[in-house]
């Protein structure tokens, strides 16, 4: 980027990391908290999350869910009912242990996810058929005691949604799971323009108390993945160790079906990775809270301010979302400003555009600078946007697609890691061993997720050689 | 009511308290979980709390309000920087004392309320007065550890919003406090038909480190007053508390003044508690998260099922909150629902009314049926809406009238304590210990505000009889 105006933020091939931290806290998205591990949530990161939660909970919906709001604290006991559940998140509990003054007889757990929480409350609700299905969900914080962090990727408390569903049939939960999966996916590649890559999860990896976790996962433009998004079908494991049944209409018991399904305020760190630039954030037009910053040039000469807001009103009207600053601040200043912080649209107007009846659109994506007759002005910033979030998306596919190179053995695994970033296609006989033994022996190249879209790279394990079962897509992650 | 459709409520007048507990469980609104003190929101309760964050939170952000999420913990130290604050506190906190297995350095709260987190991000965050205003809210969970607890009225987790402000001048953020309390106001009397008192809480009263409290009170069926809203103005002791100082144009170091504002889902109990009837919740068209519910009558009969669904899907296509009962149950059954869910309107469709080409629309609030030609039906159906929510509030508003008695010595609010349920207006020499006496002496009538509008019902303090300051609004109280 030759016109970069912000020369606090590290430059992405100079020092990625460094460059994630630099946009984070100039375009003041998110900052640590007085308590170790904590984000402060900070309004134009808030913003986003904003937009995500009512773009998503509005499809969410249309599938009939029905949102909840359940306790922030579990009692231990209620925890350790579903025993893989309790070794997957004991480690990581923070643990109310006085209350009101006094010592507690039994501990609170401040819920690192919500199932106990959902499977009690359904163990009194439940008794027939008729009460089924139960399609429920949560906006709501949770917390693991994570010893490293991240801004958005990995912290103490952070923020998501939690569905819960409980089914009567087997095939009824599994549909279920596929189609939260489904409008995740939807959403990401759409909104987000992310582009994702479908799969599920292997054994080692799936969550703990499911019996299949299926995952969205996507790539940061250095190559790195990020689990953005999972729907896990749980059999009837946990809804029978709590003990839920329900009547048939012959009155006879059966177990029933769960399913459960997140995403979290990690997807902002993927929005920042693969579509931010040297300037800072690029966000698409429909996640982007602020899609159009105008900036009046000479805003002292007669007409300029008075211009400025009538084409601010007339797009506000359209229900585009928009700003304008008049503030005394320069020009220069206030570009770099709507550049860090990944507004889409820079409208400027000065006397020679309105001598002209036009005005300058200049897109965040490609700096490509459009002048735009004031006659046009609606039609053509509906097509810019249109064009920009199509295009995001486009150029996003293509990083993922060129970035995905097959291997069949080992040492092409550490070939490819040695000349690219990326991931890797390759067998797997389906052993645990064997997807421990390559993410050691390659530098980190865990499995993200067995691809619904297989293809037959070879018919051995890139490890052991023996009979290959899938195509597993390897990568090293966030 | 003669038409009572649900046996299982308790009538108003044989016990009220039974009353409301028994709305809450048919309605489905919340229910207490597995975690002492805290409930479970359940779908038809949580929907009413997204009706009341949607319409308040836009309101907030038209007079510039920017939302924002700080962590669910707070470092004991931090709460303890105010003094009165953690004196008011203290006693009602939660503790985590251990994390990620093993014992902390330092005990973190629950937050029970964010002054402190915003102060602490402010601290850093504020240099000049360019920085400033700064008016933050967020929408979150809040833990005390209260002894006795009722659903919605008094929980140990509660949702609610808190906004918090930080202004250069004293006078800007007087201004805030109570801009917002005219938010509430506005909010509480238009939306959810609610009549308001507005005033301000004695010293004894206020909360914990504020200068002035003002709140908006109302009103139950039973005569009993809610807190239904506060706006705190800080002064600058919370920002002095954390060394929040900015300097001016000329460089100098000035305190900077604070506000904050709060409303919970204590307003859902009130909203029962105003509105409700024997046959469970009546909730205003505004909130109501289901405004209409269409019942076939004789739906196996030609065309019924298919002139329902024509009609809703006009109501949905014309914006209005609709669903249509077509289960096989009877629709005596589905008339309860309605009722109980407290639905405002009911339409009624069978072959007859299809014959003479009207509807039969019933209002929730007063049983009126009204039949509506076909053709007139989004204009009538609107206009009906508009009535009830209008005719709900006069309702309201002329029982808060015609219960509020004056008194000029304590014999005469022990008389009418006797004879009357509702609020007493008398006057209060400002001295805490008289304000005390007077809530011992009449079994519990204590002070909910200083109105801002006066009246002078005598010269004299009702308890001590020095000369009065004040007119008090004295009550009993959830």
């Amino acid at each position: 980027m030759d016109n970069k105006n912000n020369k606090a933020i590290t430059n992405q091939e100079v020092d990625f990391a460094a460059w994630y931290t630099d946009v984070v806290r100039e375009a003041k998205l998110c900052e640590y908290s007085s308590v170790k591990g904590c984000l402060n949530y900070l309004p134009n990161g808030y913003a986003i999350w904003e937009n995500i939660k009512s773009i998503l909970d509005k499809k969410f919906k249309e599938t009939g869910v029905e949102n909840v709001y359940l306790p922030v604290l579990i009692p231990e006991s209620l925890l350790q009912k579903e025993k893989d559940h309790i070794e997957g998140f004991a480690p990581e509990v923070a643990l109310v242990t006085r209350g009101g003054g006094e010592d507690l007889e039994e501990n609170l757990c401040i819920r690192p996810t919500s199932e106990t929480l959902f499977c009690d409350i359904w163990q009194h609700m439940v008794k027939s058929y008729r009460d089924l299905p139960l399609i429920w969900n949560q906006w709501n914080s949770v917390f693991r005691w994570e010893k490293t962090t991240r801004p958005f990727l990995r912290s103490r408390e952070f923020l998501w949604q939690e569905g819960h569903t409980l089914h009567a049939t087997k095939e009824e939960a599994f549909e279920r799971t596929k189609m939260m999966l489904q409008v995740y996916y939807d959403f990401v590649t759409k909104d987000l323009a992310i582009p994702i890559i479908c799969g599920q999860k292997t054994e080692s990896e799936k969550f703990a108390g499911a019996e299949a976790t299926f995952t969205i996962e996507s790539m940061m433009k250095d190559g790195k993945a990020l689990q953005s998004g999972t729907s896990h079908f749980f059999g009837s494991g946990f809804p029978d160790a709590f003990g839920i049944k329900f009547t048939d209409a012959q009155n006879k018991l059966h177990s029933a079906y769960e399913t459960s399904w997140g995403l979290s305020t990690r997807i902002i760190g993927a929005l920042i990775m693969v579509h931010g630039d040297n300037s800072g954030l690029v966000l698409p037009p429909r996640i982007a809270p602020t899609q159009i910053m105008i900036i009046p040039i000479a805003q002292h000469k007669d007409g300029v301010l008075d211009t400025c807001s009538k084409v601010y009103k007339s797009l506000e009207d359209a229900h585009f979302r928009v700003k304008m600053d008049i503030s005394d601040k320069t020009p220069g200043y206030k570009f770099s400003q709507q550049e860090v912080l990944g507004i889409p649209l820079r409208i400027e107007i000065g006397p020679k555009d309105i001598e002209n009846k036009q005005v300058a659109i200049t897109r965040r994506d490609n700096h490509e600078k459009i002048f735009v007759k004031m006659e046009n002005l609606l039609d053509n910033v509906k097509e810019i946007l249109d064009s920009m979030q199509q295009e995001m998306y486009d150029r996003a596919l293509k990083h993922l697609n060129e970035n995905i190179y097959p291997a069949t053995t080992i040492e092409e695994m550490l070939e490819i890691d040695k000349k690219n970033k990326g991931f890797i296609k390759a067998m797997w006989c389906g052993d645990a061993e064997c997807e421990q033994k390559i993410k050691e022996k390659t530098n980190g190249y865990g499995s993200r997720c067995i691809p619904f879209e297989q293809e037959q790279i070879s018919d051995k394990c890139v490890c052991c050689g023996k009979k290959a079962k899938h195509m597993v897509l390897w990568g090293k992650s966030y």
